[in-house]
């Protein structure tokens, strides 16, 4: 009988072959099946300048095909290690209203981690890392390992403090993250006012300039970043534009002078170990990518991420 | 809850959300849940020109969550008609040698036959359409609609009979196709000896060049393939290349002076009643396409012809 | 002395040099400078399915500039018969919010109405419609020749009942538009059900799908556009998606079947004459594009409303 | 022994491989070689808008590789007809200067003709119609038979008036064409003044506008052309947009409304058995190209230009 | 009123909102409005290989829409500094005619110099730089700090010896620079000859091939740039391919092994406080880019370049 | 007399000109006429991913007209030092049997260097390495220089051990290469299990993960190759995906954090002075490149390895 239900694709089939789920993970059937549920959040709402990013989940589980089990740098399998789900899409019902839709991803967020999954979330503009927060950071406030071209902790834009440069400040405001164990990482980029680097130095996060990673090392900021963190528990979020405009063109806001895909992974390998209570990746834009090169480091990097997610699990 | 299996998309939902599945029907848990099953042939094994149209189901999957339930002109809902489900792809283990491959396309089409699901494969080359052919012609001979720039009756090529220009000489011989009852439209483009088009001519199909279309229009030629093919058990299978370049681009041999899909659109919907025992639509390339544009007419017309095939399910 | 003030651009320089105004207008001084005022409207938040169109009036200013001054087919040169200036975009002040983004649009464009300049927006997703209906229908409801691949009179959508396949539907409640004297051209793609299509022709709209273009030619859907709005104020809304998916891929809705640039060069020069009291061209979004044909056909028929408009001020 | 010159690629090697030549065809050893030399002028200083058509020799060889022996329309086979050769391209030496270079593609095109080898161009910028003109012209004005968007009997433009938009006019002044056995095909798009279309007609052109030839349809116009050119000597001038943009999107002067390529090839096949000197292909620019439809299209209307040319060796 | 004159365009609204004038600055209204004039040089008819530099100027428009007013790095935001100007293109009137057009230039420069306005150039191919030295020069040869992959001291091509590869070798022979305080960052690539090179070190210029630029590190190079020039009046030359062709695949002639971004960014960051009387970053071509990524590119270092050249307004 | 026949481009040209054969060498007449033997394989039938490879030669061959003879970095001008030739295609009869084209390639390559001709074979998917390892490997097994992301050791896939991941294994076991000679250098990316990186470590290779490259630099990897190769009869096949994904998008298996081309230009150039007996680049596929940069980096290093060969023939 050749027939095999699809929603479970076959890793060792071709890579261009059968449905395209994150990372060819299966498609969850209950929300109680996952220990990591990785979950699309096609929205790009919140955004103030080129759109596109409601696209990313959707392309970045096309490219994830690309990628297999086992990691050539650490050896780490995450499928070995835990139960990894394809949960879908947040479901929106109100997508042209931010805060409605802000609550919608709260609400799955938190059906995950009340399920004692792990999430995993690939946006959508980095508005959404908001909602996340606050999924996860029920036990008060959490660290933060962002890794961004900006802060995104400036305020209102159009009337609307909600917006994808944002999060962050409401974070801190509503008491989601500590500043104090946040470290900010890769921002560069003009802005109009020096105010959002202003604010995030001023609360007590540590914001490490692009111009110094790129002269100490991702490794050395890596650790630094451990060092902050230590125990805590702690969140990741990845904004994909962090990276140069050549390895994610495909962005809504590309600064040049930024990471390389190699930058990123050995920063990314070197937090290994942490207390991870959720991670995103966010803001990759297909539509305005050069060929795929945005998706696939996205989810080659997604990748990095799952696998510091799935060692939580490892006995 | 807000949690939902994802194996199942919200046709409602945007258009850019959720899961990638033909025209967001669900993923088949079993062959039984089915009236009408499609599903991707990942194979371009045995094309003799440009390669691309193993990676055709993925993104036909992902063009057709444009697609929505009614059509305008004929308001036939194909989903409301039959249970139209995704079956995956059909998977392979010898994708280097076109004849097992061919078995293993058999074989599946056959499981869906034997389960009475009525088959629309997408593919992939044209070769993939004699294992269909094998599949659901196994009571004699049957009727053939047969949409391309080429009639595909050449012979060997490069030592293989079973290239993607010569599926239509094998199943004239295998006895799958009944040749007075086949009927060829939009064949054009150079080729190095007339002797393709000679084949199909003495063995006794209707060989519809693509100026006769445009001189005569679509609907005249529906009319003679109505009129040839009348209650007999009947194939239909749909090259992408029968486009004109323009509105495929990404195929491997396109050929200048084809059909607008609104003519396609034309032929398709005067094709409607007839006895379908399947259908495949072939031949899309996504990486030479421009943009999206032939993956989504290739969607839209699979769209069509599913309409066909629904139409069987009408009570 | 070689400075000039780039303000003006020379219509004469190559065409790939100067600043890209529209159609290399000068830009408005004072709102009094001109008797047609083209301006963009870089709005996108309320459509449903693919962004970008906020990038179109940039877009189509950009591919203006290959369009000069003289109409080959209707001899009408509109710089010599009118003031022509591009007036700049419509400033936002909050994007994230449909209705108060209407209110900039119709506060903007009533300024225009109010100074006695004709005004000619580029979107833009189609709901700019809306607040430009109520700028110009000032002395009661007007007729409508609108040329989309979709009625937009569909309802809410995600909890808004401004999106983008609505505007026609709120005019006809508010009264901005006559039903009876609205004729809708071009309609087709598939919907999840029939009641946009059905709420156009229900209230007395004409109803023109593609099909019957295609059979009928666009002389004859002219004439009776011309027949059905005679001589009373009429507003003419051109939504790219009209055209087919291979004219206008760069839009966020696109249905195969549609028409051809010559198809639409037709149909607007059957439309000369007319009582205009505005217009508008929508739903061109860069991002999707392939090259720049459909920015390309965005200006060419933007270029031929213009020619439509400027005949009202021929002595 | 597996070795094989690569100067004379087979025909019957898959489309991909081998040297691209000119539709195959080998290499000219000596310009006695052939009795139809097909030759590059990969030169495109003359024009005064978007460049790129430099490349047009390069890209049109490499596509036309697509192209096999015989027309499915006319059966006719050129290659068997007459010594069909690759010659290369003219050499130049002087790329800056407009009339140098039309004096070097002169001189090979004369040398061509000398030598009895009837020339087809690959252009280039359709400046170089005119030195082609001054080498086939040697015995008194021919007719000719000109398909473009544009009459290109515009005057000087930037103080040459040797540019891209002159070369009829100039031929006109120099005695190389007869107006009134000239006819002009596919005319369309803005001007900035009416001058290049009145010079044609009042010297006694026929000036087919594309509005005139979507009406009448192309096999009419072929036999309008016919009729006027007669027996007489003639050259055949293709710009390749004279096609609709979305068939040739890669040239420099795109205007919306033109023709589909099959029309241009009911055109050229309406065309046969006339007393061709020569003829030329133009204005193909790849970097400005989709893909690669319009080299395609360009390799695909070379190649029916070529059968022209070679039944006038048939016996 | 919501009109507002839009020559001067909202750094503050969305940033693909308004008219595209470099990095948003005002038109000029006169020439003495600005102490700084961004111009734009569309020419690229003295280029020796791939054309579509004269495409440069209105993409680095559109692409620096992105730029906002602070250096992150230096804190400089030099519309605070500076009244910095769109001053248009430099008008042509004989485009095919490298030495008139090189005139033109010098004169369009000349009148900003004699207003008192530091200019700054936008290509563009490289020979403009030859007649923006003749501009600046006016009181004896100045240093030069010239970053490209190309020495651009070879000699006559094609019989022109103003050719984009020669500016600096006239520019010695004419007295405009001084070799010795020449410095050339970033050589590489294959050359026929080695004599461009040779000339360069032969008549005393600081040529540093890319090579060592990667071994010793852009701060390195530009603290020997800055030793060599001292408190000479210099001109700053920046040539887009001298980043490597993934950051700048839109330019005539890229050479692998180039800068990334981040090296040119601290390299210009090196070069702050030095005595500039005039800059241009040349040799973008749009249609040979990669999405925007050169655009991009091309758009933030030329606003480097402008903080540059602001500080000398700094009290 | 201006005609010159084709088959010897003109090295001087403008670069856009003349036929496109490799490095603009001459077509080989004759077997003999050459000291090094330029030729594509244009074969893509072996890859387990995505295709596309067997356009390589094509467009490596078009691209490379944008090398010129002298390399910047070490002067030396392979043309000066031996007769390069272009040889053509390797020519098949059996393009879908692996085993059969192996075979064409093994003849082809094993004609050459019967004659004494250095072999430089362009792919094609990196199965082809295999044949053209048992031509050089006739006197016992070779040192191999092998860069890629993959080791390519593995074993069979979808039931052929000759598909294009196993090569070297192959060659192990057929004793064409000494393991104990072999080093593999770039190796990244996930694979489903580790064997193939086992394969290579117990068989005696020494492989360099792409990490250590970036961690130890080019340089000093280069010199433990030269140290571990000696003097013995060494081949260097190079992959073009050892590259990073944003230089060698175009390619069927793309990992991200690979090479820089300035790392495999420093690279290719620590490797002078062995005993190089052939050498490969593959896997470029132009269908899935951006724009051109992967063909260009091709073209680039296969200059490189071009000029490590030539320098076997200085005197």
């Amino acid at each position: 009988m050749s027939f095999r239900p699809p929603a479970a694709p076959d890793r060792f089939a071709p890579r261009f072959a059968e449905l395209a789920t994150f990372m060819r993970a299966p498609l969850a059937e209950a929300i109680t099946d996952a220990d990591i549920g990785i979950f699309g959040i096609p929205y790009d709402g919140a955004l103030t300048n080129r759109p596109g990013a409601r696209h990313g989940p959707r392309e970045i589980r096309n490219q994830s095909s690309l990628i297999r089990a086992v990691n050539h740098a650490t050896r780490v399998d995450p499928f070995a290690l835990a139960r990894v789900r394809d949960m879908g899409d947040v479901p929106f019902e109100s997508m042209f209203d931010i805060e409605a839709t802000h609550e919608a991803i709260a609400r799955f967020s938190g059906d995950l981690v009340a399920a004692k999954v792990l999430p995993l979330g690939i946006g959508g503009d980095h508005s959404v890392s908001l909602p996340l927060l606050r999924a996860v950071a029920t036990g008060g406030p959490v660290a933060l390992i962002h890794v961004d071209a900006h802060t995104d902790t400036w305020d209102s834009f159009q009337g609307s403090k909600f917006n994808h440069g944002a999060p962050f400040r409401r974070a801190v405001e509503e008491g989601l993250i500590d500043p104090t164990a946040t470290i900010q990482i890769g921002i560069r980029g003009t802005q109009n006012a020096a105010e959002g680097w202003d604010y995030s130095e001023s609360c007590g996060m540590r914001v490490v300039f692009c111009e110094e990673l790129h002269d100490r090392g991702p490794q050395a900021i890596a650790e630094e970043a451990r060092a902050l963190v230590g125990d805590r528990a702690v969140y990741l979020s990845f904004d994909i534009d962090s990276l140069d405009p050549v390895y994610a063109p495909g962005t809504g806001t590309p600064e040049i002078g930024g990471m390389t895909t190699h930058q990123a992974q050995v920063l990314l390998r070197g937090l290994r170990g942490l207390q991870y209570v959720g991670a995103d990746l966010v803001e990759v834009s297909p539509p305005l990518d050069n060929g795929t090169v945005t998706s696939l480091a996205g989810a080659a990097l997604s990748y990095e991420i799952l696998c510091l997610l799935a060692e939580r699990f490892a006995t």
